[in-house]
């Protein structure tokens, strides 16, 4: 079908697009944890390691997204869908509960993720009212024993089968 | 598990992220046709509607998205893996086949895709061997007969069930 305005047929056309949901931490300069949940995680090159996300400049988490600044990027299984609500939740509640903790440099680690990636901000080029921040990584670990997380259509779904071909 | 290298946690990170799968296209300056498959399509904002997605500067697509020039990002569907393949593939056997045709404009259009967006390149941002580049979206179309492409840990799936929560 076709589509009327711009803005119509872009949001269609991603609501119809798979996404893993990945969580991004960081502490703004008084200490105070932020982050946010993800869907536009993605590789930007692998030699060096970096990764981009993108960000509103109006968000609660971008004035911790410095160049030069600790950040820690989480990815969610399949069983974390509470935790990708609370973190695209209210931005004052995103730190009430047990799932996570400070970690040794007191950044705030989401608990139980499929993977984590320690970093810091090597970019941040601002386009309008948004910017794409680059992650250049550390450090990391993952977790083999659960399964991924998509968000497609508006709403949360495990992987299905491999397909042939 | 720890992970040795900032490299290796990186890329066991990225291989446990599920992806949408997108193929970009676009024409260099004679009219010939390029185009890349994407796993690192990204919504930027929603107004104006603009994408982000990333690209190494020795692509044979590279040059073909410049600041103005026009492009198509296509949404592929579960039984799109071929089109995934051959456009990940060999850049001088991109076009083999009848799986695109060229649009009204001369763009390489893929057939029966399920979302596609048309628009225009608004920047480019280069960071070391690789860049960003920012599509704003003009008009596009979206087919709801077909179901999601995902990718991950190195396979094309389907996507599963509902997650409730």
């Amino acid at each position: 079908m076709n589509i009327v305005t711009p803005r119509d047929a872009f949001l269609a056309a991603f609501s119809l697009h798979p996404a893993g949901v990945a969580v991004v931490t960081a502490v703004l300069n008084d200490g105070t944890p932020v982050g946010f949940t993800a869907t536009s995680l993605a590789s930007f090159s692998a030699e060096p390691p970096r990764a981009t996300v993108n960000i509103a400049r109006h968000a609660s988490s971008y004035p911790a997204l410095t160049v030069g600044a600790p950040a820690l990027v989480h990815f969610l299984a399949e069983n974390q869908v509470d935790v990708a609500r609370v973190m695209a939740g209210n931005h004052a509640q995103r730190f009430d509960g047990d799932h996570w903790s400070p970690d040794e440099a007191g950044l705030p680690r989401i608990r139980d993720v499929r993977a984590l990636l320690t970093g810091r901000v090597v970019s941040v080029t601002e386009f309008g009212d948004n910017a794409t921040v680059i992650i250049e990584v550390e450090d990391g670990s993952t977790a083999t024993d659960c399964a991924p997380l998509v968000y497609v259509e508006r709403r949360f779904h495990s992987v299905g089968d491999v397909l042939p071909g």
